[in-house]
Parts: structure tokens; sequence; C-alpha cells
């Protein structure tokens, strides 16, 4: 997919939400356990209840991962259900990953190709040459942490390299690799103060937002200083839609709370004239 | 498997010789391709044929990720097999992890519980509260990205954070987390003129130290700034061993490389009283 499809499809559904599936045999409706694939019976049923709402999904591959094979094939089972039946959606594979060149082909070839995700989360520690070759398949997009949202961000990301913080360094620096015009950037909510110093650096790349809802991050707050023309972020929710509910009605409460969120998108955007 | 275990393993096999299993179905020997499960027999064959001269094996995620379901068939194969054959080897889930809290647990799970490594690595970048939830499994441990042997290592990891480069400064700080006294790093052999920095920080930790042989970092240097009275180090070596011979002798040329690596280990050993 590529940029312009998705600012598209976030000025026709009037939502730049994102869902995160972060699936939890745990924490899913007791009655789906049932199942043969709970996993996938769960994000079906979240999936088609929500996807009028926003404009991507996001599965953190850590949870699928939990459950070994079995895991992997709800993985592409998700992920094939969405390129069939709602391929207008922008799909992330929340992998975190990240190795040396040859290795980060691999990692590339296996979300990219093999899983057809449009695009994969990337960890920048080890530089340029783990991150160029994700950047260089066409219409496939890479995710670079910048800013997260957890309280660990402080311990590194936020010191200051010759005055300038990492997580700037990590903005300025990937500017200039191979294929940035493919990059987006992952910045936490909880950290909305930052956007502004943020656009400064990448005025137009689209930044993908946690933190918003179950960790405290105020959607408002990160419109106000990280919205573009167009548009430009895709604002994350995993927990605080997906478990509204533990009932029957698990997928109903699931596209209220998102219904909830496009509301609010919608009205940010109208305010600014961007629809 | 604890600290103790692997270094008994070091002194007992006059090794510290890690194996890279980087198993690529392109670079395997072609009449492996006609079996079930080329990736598993391939692996099978070079643990059977090396397993008396390493003390550990490292497969690296990516590889595996690639092949999808099957690829994970084949991993799990492999450390079932490493575990039931040759429990006295320390495993190394090559994965170079990280995610918020919640997440580092699944991530711990999948790899220290369904698959029973005995270690993993992981990415630095989310700090304390992505790291903490692997420090706290019992007899487990976590390697932690330090200095890695790609280039890109000096895009981040080399640059000073108030006067100290930052990848000092991920060994400082890491050394106060809970559970620091199963923390291993990873330090690249390419850089081994760092070592000495390295050790004034850390000067017991374990150093999983790539990049010896075709990344161009030699043994000897590495020995003479990292090797502690317990021996400290993990030397892996991945291309160099497993793809020593394409053809149906390539076990036995994996095990000649082996031995190569395994003599050079025992000298400098001997000549330094540590056997």
């Amino acid at each position: 997919m590529t940029t312009q499809d998705l600012v598209q499809q976030i000025r026709k559904k009037k939502s730049f939400l994102c869902i995160g599936l972060d699936t939890d045999l745990e924490k899913i409706p007791p009655h789906l356990l049932q199942t043969g694939d709970p996993i996938f019976e769960f994000n079906k049923a979240i999936i088609d209840a929500t996807n009028h709402l926003c404009v991507a999904y996001k599965p953190n591959t850590a949870f699928y991962e939990a459950y070994g094979i079995q895991g992997w094939k709800s993985l592409e089972r998700t992920i094939e259900y969405l390129n069939k039946e709602y391929p207008e959606q922008f799909t992330i594979a929340d992998a975190k990953r990240g190795d040396i060149g040859n290795t980060s082909t691999r990692y590339a070839k296996a979300f990219f190709e093999e899983l057809n995700f449009d695009s994969i989360t990337i960890a920048p520690y080890m530089g340029k040459d783990s991150i160029e070759p994700f950047l260089s398949f066409e219409n496939k997009h890479t995710i670079l942490l910048a800013l997260t949202s957890n309280t660990g961000a402080f311990d590194f990301q936020t010191k200051k390299i010759d005055g300038i913080e990492l997580y700037k360094e990590v903005l300025q620096i990937s500017k200039s690799y191979q294929g940035a015009q493919k990059l987006m950037y992952v910045v936490g909510a909880t950290k909305a103060e930052y956007l502004t110093e943020i656009r400064k650096i990448i005025p137009e790349n689209f930044l993908l937002v946690p933190g918003v809802g179950a960790q405290g991050g105020s959607l408002q707050e990160v419109c106000k200083f990280g919205i573009t023309s167009d548009i430009g972020l895709l604002i994350n929710s995993s927990r605080g839609i997906i478990y509204a509910s533990k009932g029957m009605d698990f997928a109903e409460a699931a596209k209220k709370k998102a219904s909830d969120l496009q509301g609010q998108m919608q009205k940010e955007m109208e305010s600014r004239d961007l629809l």
C-alpha cells in the first residue's frame, strides 16, 4: 500500500485509528476457548465489527509467538483474512525486529513477502545496515522506534548526545538512509509534548502513536502537536478496544469503543478543515 | 542452566565456542533439499558433528521466520533435539527482541518456557521495563546488545552521551536492573579494542562475541582484552563453520572448522593457566 492510499482511506473513513491485536488467551471471552483457533476467531470477530471505523490493524508478534506454532498459525490466518477481506486496511507487524544486514533481509522477507504485511516496526539500535534492508521493498513501510510510550524510554532515548536527545538523533540520521521516504516512526502518546520538536525534524512522515487510553496519552494533545495536512498520524489503541467486554458482546463493545475514538478523530480533522 | 554449569562445560571441553545456526535453504547442501525438513536435517547433522567441540548453539530466529510456519517447526525441532540429546549445551535464541513490559513477558515465555532456550538476545533501546521481564526467569540468561559487529553500530552505539558512549551507558545502566547478575552482553569481535574499556564496567559478565571469521574479528585480540578468570566469553562463528562445504561432507567440514577454533581457544586458555 502506498502512503497516498493510506491518506485516502483516512479521509474516506474520517479516522486514523489503528487497532492493536494483542490477543491473549487469558483475556478473551471464555466461550471462544472452545473453538478450534480461539485467537483467530477473536481477531476475526473484532475485525468484522470494527473495520469500517479504523484504517489499520497491528498484531504484536509477541502475543502470537507466546503460543508457539499454533500462535504463528493464528497470526498467518489473521493477516490472510485481512488481506483477503479488507485489503484497504494498512497492516502493521509490530515485531520490533532489527539485526545485521543479511539477517534483516530475512526478517523483511518473512513479514513483507511470506506474511504480506504492509509494514513492520523496527528497533534502531543497530543502525543503518540493520534498517536499510527493510526500506528496499516497494510499497512497504518501515516504522522505526523513536520515542516509545513506556517508562524505560527515559533510560536511553531521551539522553543527550552532543546536546541532542538520542530519539532526535534517530530521526535525524535515519532521514539520510536509502529509501527514507518509506519511514514512519513510533512516538508514544504519553510524550505528546515532544511532538513539536519531532515535527521540526520530520514534518511529513507518518507517526504510529501508541499509549492513547490504557497508558494515559491524550488524543487531543497528539493531534494538537503532531497532525499534518495529510494527517500523518496513526493512533493505536489495543486493550482499550479489544478487551472492552469479556462477554458474548465483546465485538459489539469493541465496536463502540472504536466508534468513540473515530468520532473524536473526525472532530479533530473537521476542526482543522482536513477532510 | 547456571553460569557455573556453563563455565564447567567450557573447562571440560577446553572450548568457549558458540556455533550460530543461521540456516539458509539457499546455502545448505542441495542433497538435503529432498528431505522432509531440510533445515532441521542440516542442523542435526551439524550438531551431531560438532557438539563435542562447542559449548553453545545459537539459532538466529530471522532465518526460521523467513520460512513461516515450516521454519518455526524446524526451530522447534532443533531446540527440542538439543535439549534432549545435548542438554549440556547452552542454547541462545538470537532474537533481538524487546517491547514494553507486559509484551516483553510474552517474548520471555515464548523463548524461555515454550521453546526452553537457556537465553535470548535483547535490544536495549526501550530500556528497563522492556528488559527486566526477561531477568525474572530462574536460570535463564538475557544477552543485551551492547556493541554490535556491524558498521551501523557507529550510527548510535558509539555516540557520546555526556561524554560516555551509548553502549557504555547501556552497560552501566543495565547493571542496576533487577536480576542484572543474569545479564550477558553482545560485543562484536570487530571492535576488540573496545574490550578493555568494557571490562572496566563489567569485569565478570559473559560476553557473546560475534564477528570472528567471516566478519574479520580476531580470536586472539578478543581473548587478550576480554577473557576473565572464568573465561567470560562465548565466541560465535556461524557461516565460517556451518557452510564450510556444500557437498556431502558438509558436517565433516564443519567439524574441522570447529576443531580449528577449539584448538585456538584451548591454546588461549592454556597460555593463561585457565584450565
